[in-house]
């Protein structure tokens, strides 16, 4: 492939940023006013007037406008939308194009074949298609700055995460995907033939992670975990991405809500900076995490609503989407506060690994975080004695042996601990108030996807 | 839970690095000489003289010595090795002691139960306990400081990957692993029961990241990968964690061995700064980065080797392990390097995707990177336009229809791409110089491994 050079020496030592060596993307444009530059993208859209042509080239950081005359703007028929080209010329400052930039005296190389149209136009500024139009055909549709923009702030989240929990001293983990029992809950669980073995996806990293703390104190991982989820939902998926934290010699939850808490506000910060564009495009303005979010209890809370509202949910195990929603305007209205914590479920509702609270066995240190009405985050401290998940496993009819190689570590000496997991699609479709997780799953599986 | 508490105000506002709020950790126990601390650990080592006991606690960070004398030592009979343990005592300098500095006048609180006695003795500093043994009982064999070492070079290495990768322009993506073909190779792969539809686990993100280049341009994924291998060997694993790059606008393979460059060289910095502990404990000095990795082509290498040895590999179709550990030392003596890129390997031995060159089509725009006698990454420039995919699939006999959703987005226009794999186990192992890929994987998945 050739490629024009306007700098012989960038062109002997391409520079490990860029490998098109002397490409200039769109957004950079601005600063090589009065200079020949090339770029490269996508034929975002044509416009053939009889005198002049504009070619709009789209890159990954922006689009830039380039008018043709002559010649070459006969080129354009051959480049329908979509196409790959490469764009030699002249940086002009035009204050009516995009970025105060546009590119003159043009020469076009194609770099892809000639592309075929795809399924709706890509440079409408909304999206011209529903949802199953844009999955079944997500490789091309993602194109479109609108529907990529999820995918930028995720990235920007998971980073946030991780720089946040590499600072507090935690040890990024692997664990295995393929487990051989059902363990956590036994329902919706994937079988796989395991080398003619009956073995099942992991539908989280629970006992690895907690087994890890044994190792490092503080871990995490971000990886896929997997649900067999029968239902068709808007917010259920058979795999989502998970970001599992785990922490020992902690005294209670709140120490792991501290984390969450820090891992949080890591996240929107790192979106706030490195998804700043992908914020503009989707008209979002981030929530502030509070030096400290609210933390109502789950007795005290359904008090609230029976003395505010017509229902009373007292004595119920657990929050109806209702009474979640109520919680969270409650919380905006009484501290500002988009996010709220609920602790202290009852027992009944929570894994047997949850930790009691020794004053109220009845209720657990558990926690709930609450985000724009919906709950985001679920997490708490963990029993940490086997001589408890002898108990507990016993209480509620459990044979320990299904639990083996889990409980195994916890006769070796385990620190009080606990942790939460963040569904990152979730915490992406919260933010960014996509009303379906499918449009912030890059190629989404359920009970009927299971492609592209 | 209690713990003493040296400084009121800290108590009161835990700080968000240390949940157990005045805590110390054993590494930083030097700059608290002459005062009181807490610190929290598992007893690592009891040692019980007539007079006085010593206790070596051990935390991530390192190993703390607490002397004792009188009814305190006689509380250690009831802590087992293991056994998680506060310790409240004041610090004093030592130059006897591990860091210099041992915890006196101590009081012992148990965190844990009583531990059961380990697999084998963990304060040993060798492992006295064979591979099995060890990954029988991994969860607690890992706590033993040169068998966790490993793993803190690879969360290490996966960090520098990121940011090198990051600062780059590259965006971070999560694709499924879930598919509804075994596409890449038909073999090896594990079947899964997907809603009553036959599903299969990803044999690695290949046709994603390529086509999300088509959104981001430049992507990378860090996930697991699944192999039905049923090879019972040293470097064969059922789930590995593949780093995948994917970038586009390249010139050629070259651009995508520079990114692999400045990747590798990030990893090793990392590794360097965030796990020099590790690093230690393993005894093991980094590889150099070159400015420039070496490279030689295929066929050049055969006849460096036919020149120079006994063997004459000219006309082979690919290099024998006997080749690779001869380039090696090659590199090694001509070029200084650990590290050497062959490239130019024949079309026959590369997936159809490979991108030939144009010049000698049965060559490709192909590498490995072999470092210390092994192939260590595989990657290449792919074919970008659709045609030249149904050129290449009629050619190898293969029926477009059953990569339908692949190829589709090639008809859409990408620009010229490449990339690369690197396994993270294998890369660390070939760092640590592990022989088993087993010791650098948290809880390994083989042909007979399915727990823990």
């Amino acid at each position: 492939m050739n490629h024009n050079t306007s700098s012989p020496a960038s062109s002997t030592q391409p520079s490990r940023g860029e490998p098109l060596s002397t490409r200039v993307l769109a957004a950079d444009l601005p600063s090589h006013v009065g200079e020949p530059v090339t770029i490269a993208g996508w034929v975002h859209r044509r416009r053939q007037l009889k005198s002049v042509s504009f070619l709009v080239v789209r890159d990954r950081t922006g689009l830039a406008q380039v008018v043709l005359t002559g010649p070459a703007a006969r080129a354009l028929d051959a480049l329908p939308e979509e196409t790959v080209v490469q764009v030699h010329g002249f940086a002009v400052a035009n204050e009516h194009a995009p970025g105060g930039v546009e590119i003159t005296d043009a020469a076009l190389t194609p770099l892809s074949g000639t592309a075929v149209a795809p399924p709706f136009d890509l440079y409408r500024p909304s999206v011209a298609a529903g949802l199953s139009v844009v999955l079944d055909n997500a490789g091309v549709a993602l194109r479109h700055p609108l529907l990529r923009a999820p995918f930028e702030v995720a990235a920007a989240a998971v980073a946030g995460f991780r720089t946040h929990l590499d600072g507090a001293g935690f040890t990024e983990i692997h664990t295995p995907k393929i487990v051989g029992t059902a363990t956590e809950s036994g329902a919706n669980v994937f079988g796989i033939d395991y080398f003619g073995r009956q073995a099942f996806l992991a539908q989280s990293p629970q006992f690895y992670k907690q087994t890890m703390v044994g190792v490092f104190e503080r871990v995490y991982e971000v990886g896929p975990v997997f649900r067999a989820e029968p239902h068709d939902t808007a917010r259920h998926l058979a795999q989502y991405t998970s970001l599992d934290v785990e922490l020992g010699f902690i005294t209670d939850h709140h120490d792991v809500m501290d984390v969450l808490t820090g891992a949080l506000r890591g996240m929107l910060t790192a979106v706030e900076l490195r998804a700043a564009d992908a914020l503009t495009r989707l008209r979002i303005t981030l929530p502030a995490v509070p030096e400290r979010i609210p933390e109502v209890d789950f007795t005290q809370a359904q008090e609230l609503i029976a003395a505010a509202t017509d229902t009373d949910p007292r004595g119920e195990p657990d929050l109806a989407p209702a009474d979640e929603r109520w919680l969270s305007h409650w919380a905006l209205r009484q501290h500002g506060s988009a996010f709220l914590f609920v602790t202290g479920y009852p027992t009944a509702k929570r894994p047997f690994y949850t930790h009691p609270d020794p004053d109220v066995p009845e209720r657990t240190r558990s926690f709930d975080l609450l985000f724009n009405g919906l709950e985001l985050v679920t997490g708490g401290q963990r029993l940490h004695r086997h001589d408890d998940y002898l108990t507990v496993l016993a209480a509620r009819g459990q044979d320990p042996k299904e639990y083996a190689t889990y409980l195994d570590v916890f006769a070796h000496g385990m620190p009080p601990h606990g942790g939460f997991a963040i569904g990152l699609e979730r915490f992406v479709a919260r933010l960014t108030g996509a009303d379906n997780i499918r449009s912030t799953t890059l190629f989404p599986r359920d009970l009927h996807r299971l492609s592209p």
